[in-house]
Parts: structure tokens; C-alpha cells; sequence
């Protein structure tokens, strides 16, 4: 039996590698049309500018009554006005009598203000007897009212392309009457375990056999960040089944991520299938976990090959999986939640390799919660991670680390 | 024409409406199974303990040879140990030979650990010539092993109820081998915008009238804390009309929100509905913007009627509703992304009302992004916004701050 096992020497230091990768990501060009309902966290493809004003009239900003200003002059607690009023104007309605001297409609907050009045008294500043208004304050003109297209003017740029729609970006589209706008589409991401052993979850294991983890971690993860995912069956460790699934993860897939495979037994064959039909630009990354990974692309299409062991697969899709991604879709850099804590006890690291490591937050400190190599409870256990970078081997009790939550 | 207009006079302080909401929010009962590979960010409805071993075997832990510890005793660089291998024990395989004293298997990590072997040496710690391994390096009893259960025990409390499920979590399910899995089920929330002047996004607007906003940014933030939205017609400001919509909310709502009529017009008629068919907890807030909030119940379901200003709305659904949301949804209070940064002006609030702020981040300084009342595209040009307290009145250039991201 000769067999031959490929150790993998030369790795690239992480930041080398975030940066290939991101090098040979491009940014989706595919764009789609949706429904602002379901913009949410979505990319403008185009500029969006107003072709109406907002608000679309002169309105009251509060409920009171409109009034020519010049008529509150020298209005006072103890020297009210008196206008009549002439008209209840309410939202959603238009005026019918225009105000001369002396005269006011009562007026809701967002109704149309009448021709000739210039300003609005609130309610509480008045006093009212039939028809007769007692107005106790002065108003300047202009006051209480929104002026047409003060919030959006027509021919304004609102949003320019490239912007993240949030929930108030949203409603400036609404506001100018919109029901649907051109975004990015979301980068489809083929995702693919490999390997003999595994079995999807639901089936009874035969013996030497484990339940796929990886495709439902990256599937989790991946909706976050801009990504939908297309998944493909389990692939067994076979060079024509592994060149087969990438075929297939190619026909619909802008982003491709394999785990397991990219190791370095014997059959570990994702590297021959990607060198067969494309290239490898790396393979190894002097991380922690997360070394034997492999990144290549296939014409355009970028493929991350993923460590097999789920918290290895796990942290590096933290680790790159996600600025992948996030460039990919046009995401802006993501923010995790994080705090800064002392660590409860020293903390010993690999000179040279990025190191990820996994804490839990106990009395406000942020004490490793790892356990072994590929446990899964290491990190489904902890609150989230700390990076320690390759040129640091111990972070020393009470030194203070930024944890970015899970 | 007699009419009356109703001021809110009385304003709960903002901390006390938000203890009050959350004492009349129940956190929903309701459970259901779903698919792991949807269950991101849901709520765990029962504990999970294991059924099975994780691994369910001992297995390798890197590639290598499979060997009896005792045999590398000794081994070193220049003083190799001599095994003969026997087999090759692929992923996924099951190992057909016991090991004796003298005797090696080649292993590929994951593979089952043969019988008598009780640790792996690694690959890059040997030399192969035919079925002859030389070993440079000894090992102990169980080095680079994983043990059988070592991660995941039989009998183990994985999960416990209430938890939040993430990545790495819905990893430790699928490594059990569960397909599904019992979750508090999402609060509904029906959204309804009220007033005579809404119109749908999608048509011309007529004279007095502008387009609905509130449903869609209530439509986008209510996704992200756990809710799904449910969806109803525009209501006219009618007792009528808001009674029936009132009724239509509660039968399909978990939580009801409105926006528009809790303000103090004689036509803002949600006060009345509500009353008629339950209890107003409180009316008017110490906020601003989003005094004129109104809040109240129906039977067991809460009710929140928003101002109808696009910003007020939304600054109370990031203020309110979002706790409101995720303490029914049994989420953790949110934690935004934040940045604290000086503020580039001096800011000047309005003592005794809670304030919310939004800003601007310019050269690492906190730039005021308001326009003027109602303006939505003083949100929409913002990166997140501060909270001033009711007892603070000058925020000086200078003062840090912490702005909450959008």
C-alpha cells in the first residue's frame, strides 16, 4: 500500500489571506427589483431622487388654528385676540375659505393649511367660544407649519446608490410614494459538506459515521450577512463525486463553500478538483483552529474550502467567510456587538497563527471557554470570541480583550 | 360648530411607560417545531438533552498513524521507533484490525480508532517506507484522540429552554442528529396606519393627502426583534372604521400597533376604540419627540397606538416597541451597536422629557441630524441617534455620548 499524505507547510498569515480573498470576491453586479416591504438591510442599486415634494402641501404641524400671523401680534396671556373662525380643517382634507384679517380655521396636525393664513396657534395657546377664538400667544409667520418639499424637495437626491436600507431610509422611499426599487440581488452561496462519515441529521448513524454540523452553521450564518443559501447534498470523498458537486455548486452558486476535504489525508481530493478546473490561490492560513483551508476560484466564482471540524468551519466563517460575503453583497464592514472585559485567567496562544478563542462572560470577566479541538459545546457554550493576533502568545490575567458576542 | 379638542396634560415619565408596557406584555406561550435550518435567532421552547454520543465513537484527531502509546516511548528525532502498518483507516470507515504491540494503522482524522490503539502520532512526526512507519516523536495515552462522548455526552443537558439559538448552537442540535426543534413561536404584530390622509405608496395622491410611511418602517424594525408583521388596510379616522380595524388587529395580532390618531385632534379617535373595548393604560409620554403615544390592552393583548409623524413613530418604535417586542418574543434586551463619541455642537434639550436624538458621525464627532419635526429624512440621513434624559437639558460640545447606530 503506498499512500502519500500532503502535510500543508507554507501558510499565509491571516491578514494576507482576508485580503486575497476579498481581492478575488467581486462585488455582485446582478441586480432585481423587490417590494419595500421586504427591503430591509438591502443594497440600492441606483440613485433614488424625489420626483414630488414631501410633504406634498403647506400643512399645520400641530392642532390648533391657522391664523394671519400679523393678526397674534402683541398677543398676550392678559391680551388675547379674538379672530372668528371660519372653517375646521381637518387631515386628509382640503380647505374650502381662504382667511382674511381677523379671521382663523381650526386646524389639525398634517391638514392643508388655507390660502392666506401664514402660521398656526396651538390649541392649548386659545380659548374658545362658538365661533370666537381667544388667541393668548403671538406667532411669527411660518410657525407651526411645514412648508412644502421642506423635508424632500422634487429633484432632490434622497439615496444614492450603494446606500443600506434601514428602516427609516425606508420610509423616505415610502414617502415619495414608492412601492418597489432597484437593489443588488444577494449573493447565492452553494454550500457543500464532504466526506464519507457524514450523515444528514434525522437518520439513524451506522458505525464510523457523524451528523453533518458545517451546512447548518453556515447555513445560519450566512442569511446575516447578505447571502441566501443553495445547498447541495453531502458529497462523498471521491474525486469524480467532489468534481460533480463543484460542477453542480457552480451552476448556481456566485460563492461556493466546501467543508472538510481541504486537509491533508491522503483523500482529501478538494484541491485536485479545484486545480482541475480552476486555480488555488492559497492553501493553509496560519490561523487557529482553521489552518488547512483552501481558497480558489473557478472562472469568476470564488470557492472557500472549509475545514471539516465544525468549530474550525465555524470560526472561520466568522473569521472570512463573513467580510467575504459582506463584500460580495456590498455590506459595509460588520459591526459586531462587543465588549471590552478583563480575561479571568491567563491565556496562552501560537506565536504565528491568528488565534480565535472562544470566552464566556462570567462576573464580568471573559473567561476561555474552550474545551478541545472540533467540540462543538467549546462554542455553543460561549457568549463569543476573542482574536489574538499571531505575534502575541499570552494575554496575561486582567489584561482587558474585546469580546464580539455571538 | 362646537368641538373640542383634548390636550394631553398628564405625561407618564418615559422610564415608568416602559416598565409599565413591558408589566402588561405577556411574553408569548405559543410554541412550535420548525426546521433547524430556519431556526436562527429563535427561542429554544423546551431543554434539549442529548440522546446520543458526540462523537459517537473515539476517533482520530489528526492524520497519522493510530498506534499503541507505549511503543513510541523513547522516540525521537534521531532515535525513530519502527512500526509496521497494517491498515489504512479512512473517514467514514470502520477499522477491520486490532492493533498489537509493534503494530500501526495509518488514520485519517475523523476515522474510528482501531481496537488496541490508544493514541495518534501525526503525520508530519513519521517517515513510510512500504509497511514500515518510523515514528520520531512519542506520544501518551490518549494523544489526539477524541473520546467517545467527549464533546456531547448521553444524557447531557445540551440547551435549556429560553435560550436564544445562534450558529454554534444549532451546530450542537444538528451534531445530535435533531431535524427540527420546539420554539417559542414569534409574536404577531398587526400594523395598521389610521388617518384620512394615508394613502397607499403606488397611486397618485389627491389634494390633502400623503403616503403611508409608518407601516413600512413598523414593516422593517419589527423582523429584526422577533416579530412578523401582519398587515392591515389603512383605517379613516371614524369611530367606526377604527373599531372595526381594532377588532380586525386583535383577532390575528399577538401585539396591536397604530400609528396616527393618539394625538390631541378632536378626530383622534383611537382613545375612544380602545377604551370602549378595554383599558388605556397611560396617554401621553415624557418623550420627544412621540408625546401623544397612547397605551392600553384588550383582554391579554397590548395595544400601541404611535404618533402619526413618521420620525415620532419611529423613535417610539425604537424607544418602546422594540423592548415592548422583544420581551414578548423572550429575546434579551437589545444590545445596538454603539460608538461613543464627543458631540460636535452643543445640544440643547428640552428638560423633563426623555429625548431622542438623531446624529450624524462626522469626523469622529457626533453632528446633530435633526431638520425639523416630522422630517423623515432627519432619520434618514442619520447614523443612529442619542438619548438625552428628561433631567438633562445641555448637552455641551465636547460631552461624549453614546450614539446607538441604525
Amino acid at each position: 500500500m503506498a499512500t502519500t499524505m500532503r502535510p500543508i507547510r507554507d501558510t499565509v498569515p491571516f491578514d494576507e489571506a482576508v485580503a486575497r480573498i476579498l481581492e478575488h470576491t467581486p462585488p455582485i453586479e446582478r441586480t432585481e427589483r423587490i417590494g419595500l416591504d421586504v427591503a430591509m438591510g438591502r443594497v440600492l442599486a441606483g440613485s433614488i431622487t424625489s420626483q414630488s415634494d414631501v410633504p406634498p402641501f403647506d400643512r399645520a404641524a400641530m392642532d390648533g388654528y391657522a391664523v394671519v400671523a400679523e393678526d397674534t401680534f402683541g398677543a398676550g396671556r392678559y391680551a388675547p385676540r379674538s379672530l372668528t373662525c371660519v372653517e375646521t380643517v381637518y387631515t386628509g382634507a382640503v380647505p374650502t375659505r381662504a382667511l382674511a384679517s381677523g379671521q382663523c380655521s381650526q386646524i389639525a396636525t398634517g391638514a392643508p393649511m388655507p390660502d392666506g393664513a401664514s402660521a398656526v396657534v396651538m390649541v392649548e395657546e386659545t380659548e374658545r367660544d362658538a365661533d370666537t377664538v381667544r388667541i393668548f400667544t403671538p406667532v411669527y409667520p411660518g410657525q407651526h407649519i411645514g412648508r412644502k418639499g421642506a423635508d424632500i424637495g422634487v429633484g432632490r437626491a434622497v439615496l444614492s446608490a450603494g446606500t443600506v436600507l434601514n428602516p427609516s431610509r425606508i420610509g423616505a422611499l415610502a414617502a415619495l410614494g414608492l412601492l418597489d426599487v432597484d437593489v443588488y440581488a444577494q449573493p447565492r452561496v452553494s454550500v457543500l459538506s464532504t466526506g464519507d462519515e457524514i450523515v444528514e441529521p434525522g437518520r439513524p448513524l451506522d458505525p464510523g459515521q457523524i451528523y453533518d454540523i458545517n451546512r447548518f452553521t453556515l447555513g445560519s450564518i450566512i442569511p446575516l450577512h447578505g447571502g441566501t443559501v443553495s445547498r447541495h447534498p453531502t458529497a462523498l470523498d471521491d474525486l469524480d463525486a467532489l468534481s460533480d458537486a463543484l460542477d453542480a455548486c457552480l451552476t448556481d452558486g456566485d460563492l461556493v463553500v466546501f467543508s472538510g476535504g481541504s486537509s491533508v489525508g491522503e483523500r482529501d481530493l478538494i484541491l485536485d478538483a479545484l486545480t482541475a478546473k480552476g486555480e488555488v490561490l492559497f492553501h493553509g492560513i496560519a490561523v487557529k483552529p482553521g489552518k488547512p483551508t483552501v481558497f480558489g476560484r473557478v472562472g469568476r466564482t470564488p470557492v472557500l474550502g472549509m475545514p471539516g471540524y465544525p468549530t474550525s468551519c465555524l470560526s472561520n466563517a466568522y473569521l472570512l467567510l463573513v467580510p467575504m460575503l459582506r463584500h460580495m453583497a456590498r455590506l459595509p464592514r460588520h459591526q459586531p456587538v462587543t465588549r471590552t472585559l478583563p480575561v479571568g485567567q491567563r491565556i496562552v496562544s501560537t506565536t504565528g497563527r491568528h488565534q480565535f478563542y472562544t470566552v464566556r462572560i462570567e462576573n464580568g470577566l471573559a473567561v476561555p471557554a474552550f474545551k478541545a479541538s472540533g467540540d462543538i459545546t467549546s462554542m455553543s457554550q460561549a457568549d463569543g470570541y476573542i482574536e489574538i493576533p499571531a505575534q502575541t502568545d499570552l494575554v496575561e490575567k486582567g489584561e482587558t480583550v474585546d469580546v464580539k458576542l455571538f
